[in-house]
């Protein structure tokens, strides 16, 4: 479901719409039914319809969105976020990820949340992903049907406009990612990165290029050291372990067009320096993937827009390229 | 002239051929002639020619490359820089702003260095653009034929692929950008930003997008306290002084095409925020230009490229289009 009151009500309604003829993939939303009827009027759709167990999600997906009914709710105002829907929000993500478990579901895919409103009611997680690696931290990796990777994550993955990143440090203030950067976590992602390009991507020798902290990557020394004393000895140990991992590459001549071809992924070292090329390149299209999970788990790259919530104006491209990424990663992995 | 050993002097030559029957440019180069002879030679292009006065540039622009000669030095080779170029290199930059004080020169365009090289040389400024406000730093701002912003720099922006980015902090290690970002720095850029829109580039009411330090700028506080605590009050008192200057935006999505739409600067909290975006977007035409100096001055946005050096791979594009943009910057200024 993500969060009523922004987005996601309409950009899941209009990708039920884009998608309910393809027989590429169906899905289900998981949330109270009363929240898609009133967007669905909004939109001037045709309603959305209960079901109560996912194998009916299939049958009805060309005629109505199906909605796992997680029953009444107090009302829902786009635009408006209340700490009273943080109970729904999270529960819909425990559900989904249950269902994925059980093998009820190929993938999990969610529309964006506000944190400042989930920290607000108590949520204990940075985020989504997080939230998924708590929820799933029990779970033999290789034990559900659709779990492949054996390396644990959670590792967020972007994918847009012909890059795939993922990050090594995340959800930090500028000011501490430089200091929670490790040798550790560099390798560590790479290595989940590594499999999750294999198994999910289908990429036999995947590439992984590392991005450098500092501005030039240090300029060897002078703008910096963390490129010598942590990030090119990670990919040291990479190479060793038969990882193919750069040493660390100045971030701003990483992203253009002919460097893109030098590599499969990049593993940028904190947030910005990974989503700026991504979204500039492929504002409406980009792809949040989950590597190293029990499930296969994908997002919107965007956020929940409360200040366009309600208009009929959100553009639903990035969580159809989503549920599609979600679907072709589920098979990949089914056909093992 | 730059580095001699990096792509410098082809590129040089390559940007003169390509604009010797222009008549849109004329320049000159400042170091050895026998550097631009042996790079002639094995381009296969025709010789330079030393000139004493810059006034004769544009007498033999279209016949050969102009140089002002700095006399004999030692053998360079493509490729392996040597501190033993330093002082040529230092040398050429105060040449050249020495001549555009005079008016014998309308704007300074300077090729790539090495920083590393130029500071085991003893070199004590951290880049080409500090050391030029060094070297005007007595200079009275409106004081030269081609002297026209009131409020000093230096400021560098970046230019290209439809953007233009000024930075806050610049050349520092990513752990001390935060640290340095101050509302004073952002105020001052975005004043010097403001006048060198209006009067550099012609924009009647420049819109300037101020980026936020931290991921999803900050979130309301839970990702990093700069935005709140920095960077939104040095905004508003921006546009209590009449600066049409926007709060914190996350930067990840302040890139795309529509974003672009919305302003005609964007100011960037750190280095490789700012940058990435330019050579994402245009790797190879992007220009670095000096704002707040009191002479005009560019650069190509690209480094030295020692492992290409000599080998006539380098393309020309940055160069020229820094050349282009220092011609329309001195065109605005002296029509005032």
């Amino acid at each position: 479901m993500g969060d009523p009151a922004g987005i996601g009500p309409e950009i899941t309604l209009k990708a039920w719409h884009a998608l309910k003829e393809s027989h590429e993939l169906q899905f289900a939303v998981i949330g109270p039914l009363s929240i898609y009827e009133d967007a669905a009027k909004s939109l001037g759709m045709g309603g959305p319809i209960a079901i109560t167990d996912a194998s009916q999600a299939a049958k009805v997906f060309s005629i109505a969105l199906p909605v796992i009914d997680q029953g009444r709710t107090g009302s829902v105002t786009p635009g408006a976020p209340s700490t009273a829907q943080a109970e729904h929000i999270t529960r819909s993500i425990a559900q989904g990820t249950q269902m994925c478990l059980a093998g009820e579901a190929a993938a999990l895919v969610t529309c964006p949340i506000a944190k400042d409103v989930l920290y607000r009611a108590g949520f204990p997680h940075p985020g989504h992903t997080e939230y998924l690696g708590d929820l799933t931290k029990d779970i033999d990796m290789g034990s559900t049907v659709n779990g492949a990777a054996k390396i644990r994550g959670p590792v967020m993955m972007l994918s847009g406009g012909g890059l795939r990143v993922a990050l090594a440090t995340v959800h930090v203030p500028l000011k501490d990612a430089a200091i929670q950067l490790s040798a550790d976590s560099i390798i560590h992602t790479a290595k989940v990165m590594h499999e999750a390009l294999m198994i999910d991507f289908g990429i036999a020798a995947p590439r992984i290029a590392l991005a450098g902290l500092n501005p030039h990557a240090g300029e060897g020394g002078a703008l910096g050291r963390e490129e010598i004393e942590i990030i090119n000895p990670a990919a040291a140990s990479l190479r060793a372990m038969g990882i193919d991992a750069s040493d660390a590459q100045p971030a701003d001549t990483l992203f253009h067009e002919e460097a893109r071809r030098g590599y499969d992924a990049v593993l940028a070292m904190y947030h910005d320096q990974g989503l700026i090329p991504v979204k500039t390149l492929d504002f409406h299209g980009g792809v949040n993937i989950t590597l190293g999970l029990p499930i296969v788990r994908s997002s919107p790259d965007h956020g929940t827009a409360f200040s366009i919530a309600g208009k009929g104006l959100a553009r639903p491209d990035s969580l159809i390229a989503a549920l599609k990424s979600a679907r072709e990663i589920a098979d990949r992995r089914y056909a093992r």
